[in-house]
């Protein structure tokens, strides 16, 4: 195989395909460019790459089981950084992943559908546990579903389905027992299009919806493995039993508890996510890589030479996000700062200084 | 309820029952004896109570999703460690608890025993996915079942199974196409009753065998959530896609891979844990509560005033182990030095310079 096919099949291969769309596939990378200049800039995931400063981890966090205090401390924090509405439960899990893989076993169905093309994992464990799952391609069609899943604003492309709309179609979906999904992990910084703040007023369209949080992509931590459900009281209760005692690190509900009651943080960072997204849009689009979508963590691009453009950041070892089911798409995580910029600029043979 | 009452139903009400023995009811306790001192001696895990001395983890660990390298790092030293035979695989979870969730969806079976009186998760996780569980009450009546579940060395009695019988306990099961379940949780300080030494000369006693190991309890850091199971390639391939991406945190995969490499600490603290062991039998023997078994990490005594014991201990901030299945009973941890085993023998009214 070729440098070039290999760089093709890289992040489409088997592996990455259970894990399609948060890249991580430096060490792939590095073997399939062996030549590239190390360290590798992984542009390849939509996590936050100024991570929030954490203190170091008191001794008890790590040398206790983490009990139920840990957990509502946790779980309190993201119920008012969310704006959970009252009466609505908060669960803390180990990542959006962690309920995603238990969703299908929790609320067993047979017709699952997500809205368009979004991150793979709904759909694969949803089939995994024997569903048919299907990619809608509006919001009527998702409510004829037994669970619907909205990525909202949705990954890769940043499409954003408006939140009143999403809470009619909950409804909808309530009076056949169906279920909606809105999964929010790239929310954060926009939380005008979020379902919560809907919620306090319209409670009865939360009986059969789960929003779920992610906390590592905006904080930048995901190696905490740290999210959160917000549901009704008997669904959250359900999900606790399912994944059973401790699911969740000490560190992580530590981490949680703390970050999560920083808004001053939360405001200094959507400002600095906000404007290095639109210099990376500039960059990428001085390049010939035109911005197509995306949310304030990762920029989204198209191009017949996305193929082309994938393997030469490869050769200078910089990651982006490709996808199988969308070749001309190219996926870019934000750079941290000015070098990075600039190693990038240099990459695609572009000035840095836009 | 009196509180007298309170206190027996404490440690064996819904919410511990769902986690039998790891203790860690400190919160219910303080509510049942709100005059108790504070801070609690929590004496009802395992654990020890002198926790491995972790650097601060790297910006990285934290920062980035835990990829392929973390997750080998980490199982290479648990390989090493543990001693696991050439050609056997290592599959890092987020704890012991992870891979008992685990197991019965991953490999379902109908008949299913454990071997005595043990920890509880086994039985009610098996059952919980349809199982029919007994207790057996020897190695010869487990050999009969699908699944056969040893946890060695014995949580809460210390009972023991030779290794030799527990392979051959294996190759029986094996002609019926059944699993053996070793749970080596608390074996770290007595590498001589661990089956994986002998698997190297047996390796075909190994295809129907998952050996599960606690990093948490003997390292002093539940709060991280990692463990091992140990089994041959095909198992662990099916046990790491029921799994999924990131099933463990970059921190517990860094304390891993640096801990269980450092075979001085094992040894240094095989010594405190095994001294400490003894004195607390002494301590415990004189204030009438005979031991009657345990592991260097927590040892059990029976008395008929087992309840007013854990009654008496409540009231001055010390937590135990209760049994609800077995009420004479009660568990220990160790204190983790001079002035808890004074507080300890002050609240059972006997001197502490045993």
């Amino acid at each position: 195989m070729t440098r070039l096919a290999e760089a093709e099949t890289l992040n489409g291969g088997s592996t990455l395909d259970a894990a399609p769309l948060h890249g991580g596939g430096v060490d792939a990378a590095r073997r399939a460019f062996p030549l590239a200049p190390s360290p590798w800039l992984d542009l390849s995931t939509g996590v936050n790459p100024r991570a929030y400063p954490l203190p170091a981890f008191a001794p008890e966090v790590l040398a206790r089981l983490p009990d139920a205090s840990a957990f509502e401390a946790a779980e309190a924090a993201a119920a008012r950084a969310y704006g959970a509405p009252p009466g609505f439960s908060v669960v803390a899990g180990a990542g959006t992943q962690a309920f995603i893989d238990l969703l299908p076993r929790v609320f067993p169905a047979r017709r699952v559908a997500t809205l368009g093309f979004c991150y793979a994992e709904h759909a694969a464990r949803w089939r995994a546990a024997g569903a048919s799952v299907t990619q809608a391609q509006s919001l009527d069609e998702l409510a004829t579903m037994d669970v619907a899943i909205v990525v909202n604003p949705n990954n890769p492309d940043g499409r954003i389905a408006p939140p009143s709309d999403l809470l009619h179609l909950a409804r909808r979906l309530s009076t056949r027992g169906g279920l909606l999904v809105v999964d929010e992990a790239f929310a954060d910084f926009t939380p005008e299009l979020c379902v919560e703040p809907l919620l306090a007023k319209e409670p009865d369209a939360g009986e059969n919806l789960v929003v779920l949080r992610s906390f590592g992509k905006a904080y930048g931590l995901p190696g905490l493995r740290l999210g959160f459900a917000l549901c009704a009281p008997p669904r959250a209760a359900a999900l606790r039993a399912a994944q059973g005692p401790w699911g969740v690190s000490g560190p992580a509900l530590a981490a949680g508890a703390r970050a999560l009651a920083d808004s001053a943080w939360l405001r200094e960072t959507r400002d600095f996510t906000a404007q290095s997204a639109q210099r990376l849009d500039s960059l990428l689009a001085m390049a010939g890589l035109a911005p197509i979508g995306g949310t304030s963590l990762f920029r989204l691009v198209e191009s017949v030479h996305a193929a082309r453009s994938f393997a030469r950041l490869c050769s200078a070892g910089i990651l982006a996000r490709r996808f199988d089911e969308r070749p001309s798409w190219l996926r870019f995580g934000l750079p941290a700062g000015p070098r990075d910029f600039e190693r990038l600029a240099g990459a695609l043979g572009v000035r840095s200084d836009v």
